[in-house]
């Protein structure tokens, strides 16, 4: 891995093992050298299993593999490779993942549609997918109960350490584990471009319920974060739940009361690994918190906060460690979103200003400054036009960003 | 200025006396030192006017008093200062504004409705308004019928050159006049953000026609170029017709057959100041244009041409001079547009490098660097969903653009 973010967490969290999940990885040589690159996850028979995709037009050949696959509502196994997206091969692209899922569902045995795939890395290149499927058999000797950041490390590119999160939830009287593992330097990497999660847990939860949790949580975490507004081909945020742990009483909702601690604790795993991504973002030096409040509604507040999360201008301030507020009254007004500019407020490190659609008068700049050169930067913007917030996340944008993206080739 | 952008023109252009316009500038140190800022345009008696705005929700205050004068349709004078932008500092905005355009209706004698006014500076610094109608008297004195470089120069911020296009244009057997004067450095400049044009010709030509033809051609010129996508709180472009050139038949709608010529030109001078614009993009050393075929609609080929210009993937790579078509792949799946990812085609400076959804296998790369390694960088995307085409300009993003936006104040 290169030099390791600035902005890192300062260990990989300790993750439990969790029932009805073994886990391993290898180095099967897709692209990288003296590294593992497959990970293959095993799960119990019936797990359940929810998705989110992404809504790239130009989607990889996993990608929409995983979407009819999930319509099944039951998983088996995961493999993941990192080194080739398996992206815009044409019909070579789903002939891969074909013969990947078959040759799993005659290892394990169990149906090719219960089978998850995701491929990360180069978009273009066939993969070769041999070398998956002659790994496949070592892979399955070598499963085991935990290896959680061999796991989280054997599915990274270009991120500078492996990402983790996990929590314990009560259902009822029962405790169960959510354990999730990600990738990605933001949305982007040099010719990658790939954000990647998958989130286990033992409770027993049918698909459509985990479903709904999942859309929900990933509305307020993954698809509130930015590094610079690029949509992968590839992006795929999987949840499991293998209901072998800790027995509890049956759920059938997403709203169900008994599920008020799981939801919580998920969302948190789901943050957390979200929050990893932007402090691994590309070149990045500081971790940035946008909260919108008073939009016409909470999506408002999303489109504004994500305006003002992928402004070149705004994100290059940050670097620079400037306070330039202008900056962030111009993506607001670009945005297009309903906003009243004379009761625009900002501040900054929670010292107002801007207020009622103008500086504040003789403001403190000593301790907006300070904040500005510190690691973690907010912003708070209030719309004064309805009740809708949001909290968006980004890094900002330097010459890291550039020296990693511009590979001069002469 | 700033050491001039590589990628500008060797020389200002010639640019005739226009009938019914005198110009004038002076140095009034709202900002800059040493240095024109103010510019004033006389115009004759009935000058017809048209104009598109930003569409920024948080719009400068000139912005909002150029929407209402517009209503009028009637010009007799303009008053642009550049280090300034009057934008959100509240209520002093319009009252700038008002006192700016009292003065000079006081001076000319005009009604104050047909004074319009733009500035472009520092985002919520409150204008010294009073520097300006100061300056005003003395300008009126120094009106001359040329100095159309002086003009350009007098509205600049971060421009490292001024800019200015020229065209004759034949309305039956008449010739008249097309000038025109932009700044912008993109959209985009560092405390400031503002792209202004103004176009004047003396063709006579009604306000409602006027607005027709201004509307049109700005959609194939100033709204297809991109620095970064961020747009300015003070986007202004003003067309002026004053009806003092060669008496031609009245024409009285913009499909009018008499104004095909007048049309085209029209065209041709708005392309070539934002073309300009481009070529000025803070940090540049590549002018890039990005052709788009085959797409539903212009609508959806102009979104899907932008979403690509806008990448900062895409323009990290064209800095680096890497033929980095994937993506290209990914800024059209992320665009949201219809397409089909398996017809998908591009090419490089006239090469295929990818088509059917896949690349071309055994493309020679040879020409394809060479053409990345040049200023001027040519890409087409096939879509092959449709009619539907456009034409988008933008720079690439390389670390000038940091240097110039992260300005460190430590």
């Amino acid at each position: 891995m290169n030099t390791v973010s600035p902005l890192a967490p300062k260990n990989f969290p300790e993750m439990p093992a969790l029932p009805g999940l073994r886990l391993a990885t290898a180095a099967c040589g897709i692209k990288y050298q003296g590294r593992h690159d497959l990970l293959l996850a095993e799960l119990a028979h019936a797990t359940a299993v929810a998705g989110v995709l992404t809504r790239s037009q130009t989607p990889s050949a996993p990608v929409d593999w995983c979407k009819r696959a999930l319509l099944g509502g039951t998983a088996s196994a995961l493999i993941v490779n990192s080194g080739n997206a398996n992206a815009f091969v044409g019909k070579a692209g789903i002939e891969a993942v074909e013969r990947i899922v078959e040759a799993a569902a005659d290892l394990f045995p169990c149906r090719p549609s219960t089978v998850f795939v995701a491929s990360t890395g180069v978009i273009g290149e066939p993969l070769e997918d041999a070398k998956i499927t002659a790994a496949l058999p070592a892979l399955k000797e070598a499963l085991r109960d935990d290896g959680w950041k061999d796991a989280a490390r054997a599915i990274t590119t270009t991120d500078t350490f492996p990402k983790g999160a996990s929590r314990v939830a009560a259902i009822g009287g029962a405790e169960v584990v959510i354990n999730g593992i990600a990738k990605g330097s933001g949305m982007i990497a040099p010719d990658m471009a790939t954000l990647l999660a998958f989130v286990f847990t033992d409770a027993a939860i049918p698909a459509g319920v985990l479903q709904d949790l999942l859309a929900a949580a990933a509305a307020k975490s993954f698809n509130c974060i930015t590094v610079d507004g690029d949509t992968s081909t590839s992006d795929t945020v999987l949840l499991f739940a293998t209901g072998r742990g800790a027995r509890h009483e049956a759920v059938d909702s997403a709203d169900d009361r008994l599920l008020d601690d799981f939801r919580d604790k998920l969302g948190q795993v789901m943050l957390d690994l979200a929050h990893q991504v932007v402090r691994d973002g590309e070149g990045a030096s500081k971790f940035v918190a946008i909260s919108i409040e008073g939009a016409a509604d909470d999506g408002a507040a999303r489109r504004i906060g994500l305006a003002i999360a992928n402004s070149p201008l705004v994100k290059t301030a940050i670097a620079g460690e400037d306070a330039n507020w202008g900056r962030v009254v111009m993506a607001v007004g670009k945005s297009g979103e309903k906003t009243d500019r004379d009761r625009l407020a900002i501040t900054i490190g929670g010292v107002p200003v801007a207020a009622d659609g103008a500086a504040v008068a003789g403001y403190d700049e000593a301790p907006v400054a300070r904040h500005m050169q510190g690691a973690e930067v907010c912003i708070t913007v209030g719309l004064g036009v309805g009740e809708g917030r949001a909290t968006v996340w980004t890094c900002d944008l330097g010459h890291g960003y550039i020296d990693i993206n511009a590979d001069y080739r002469t």
